[in-house]
């Protein structure tokens, strides 16, 4: 009989996230599941780590299949702390990062914490994927994405990964019985539309509010994550942990620096 | 007589780091410089944005060829509020991030935060580029960075980038005249063992210092940043801010999702 599948977890948007509990769910079929995942929701902390503080982590479930602690670090922090330490030397067969409360398709992959955490399993060289799912409500309906996370943790652990790779599963939020399927997609290109809300203190200090809107640069492409969840498909995304663009090399090479 | 260059510079080791002043010093040959920079040390931000708390930026030198501005925010919220508030509408011809205390070659692109908030600058659909000196010392010697820097920064400036692509550019640190070159080259294969120092406080609470050393997993490799900075070379990455990793696509499709 084969050894048990461990399972690593974390997310961006905190341990007692709605999001984490469904892919606690999803995971949960397919071995033990570890989970390593941030006291306070760290939404858009990227691949943020913690150097000038130290990390604290605390277990607060133990069970043969599942163990939870709550850290007190970024999303990053966890996968590293989980596979440094908490796991005690045991090598998780996957890294799963969320089911994130919004969207992380396009070029938000670079932002999301959700997407570094699977990012960071990815460069210590396991199969590592995050999942998104297109509602920022803390009580959104995660029926329908565990339903996708399952099928994708599925194949994942039957066919790996291509080493330096990572998924970004975006999931619509819409019933399951609408999901028309999962697409491979390319990360379509796009940005934030920052709209800075200035405001004056009750000292006279001036300060800014964050804001802004997503902008699509190509709506008219179809190969996009984009546009899979804008038509009720679920996105898949392959990430490379190589951010070599190998196309531009001969360009520069040739500026005779 | 064409309109002076506008260059918008940031940085990760805060407004006051003897880096970023090296940069400015490269970069006021070739137009206006605005620095918008952290008030403190952000190092190992990467691409983190600040959500949940208000950002303040005070203006603390305005010449007709300086304006610097000191931000309560991370690399990427400095490159942000620059272009939405500070700059008024002024469109930036550059934006140039460092030069850091310390490597961001290889895998370390994806911590750095100098990296990202040259990666912003790209998304922002500007030619952008981060510098690095391969030396942590707070005052350590960056006269050759500043030459490289200069090199690098009028080419950009006489050729422009490639859409979604701009620069990881590394400086060994060593004198001027023992750099052989500057070399093109794409980013090693490489992570960073974590060795997490685990101590106990006066109240008995469990806490981890995050620690660790790189390790290069294609030492022999001779195309790689990490081999020609190992060989004074100066190294240049063209970074992509497209993450998607298309060679994997047909796999991933095959699984039959």
């Amino acid at each position: 009989m084969s050894k048990e599948k461990l399972i690593l977890i974390s997310n961006d948007d905190g341990v007692e996230a709605k999001g984490i509990k469904a892919l606690i769910e999803a995971a949960s079929h397919f071995g033990k599941v570890v989970v390593v995942a941030p006291a306070d929701a760290m939404s858009g902390m990227s691949h943020a780590i913690t150097i000038k503080t130290p990390l604290r982590a605390k277990k607060i479930r133990n069970t043969p299949e599942l163990e939870i602690y709550r850290a007190h670090g970024t999303p990053v922090d966890c996968v590293k702390l989980a596979m440094n330490q908490l796991l005690e030397g045991r090598v998780p067969d996957l890294v799963l990062s969320g089911i994130n409360h919004g969207s992380n398709a396009s070029s938000s992959v670079v932002y999301s914490g959700t997407m570094a955490a699977a990012m960071e399993g990815c460069i210590n060289q396991i199969p590592s994927a995050g999942f998104s799912l297109l509602s920022y409500d803390p009580d959104a309906d995660f029926s329908a994405a565990v339903k996708v996370a399952e099928q994708v943790i599925e194949k994942m652990l039957a066919k790996g990964l291509p080493e330096g790779i990572c998924l970004n599963v975006n999931i619509p939020s819409v019933p399951y019985s609408d999901i028309k399927g999962i697409r491979v997609c390319r990360q379509a290109k796009g940005l934030w539309k920052e709209e800075f809300v200035k405001r004056v203190d009750p000292n006279q200090g001036e300060y800014y509010w964050l804001t802004g809107y997503y902008l699509n640069l190509e709506e008219d492409s179809e190969d996009t994550d984009e546009h899979a969840l804008a038509n009720n498909f679920a996105s898949i995304v392959p990430i490379q942990i190589d951010f070599t663009a190998y196309q531009a090399m001969n360009e520069i090479s040739g500026w005779d620096l």
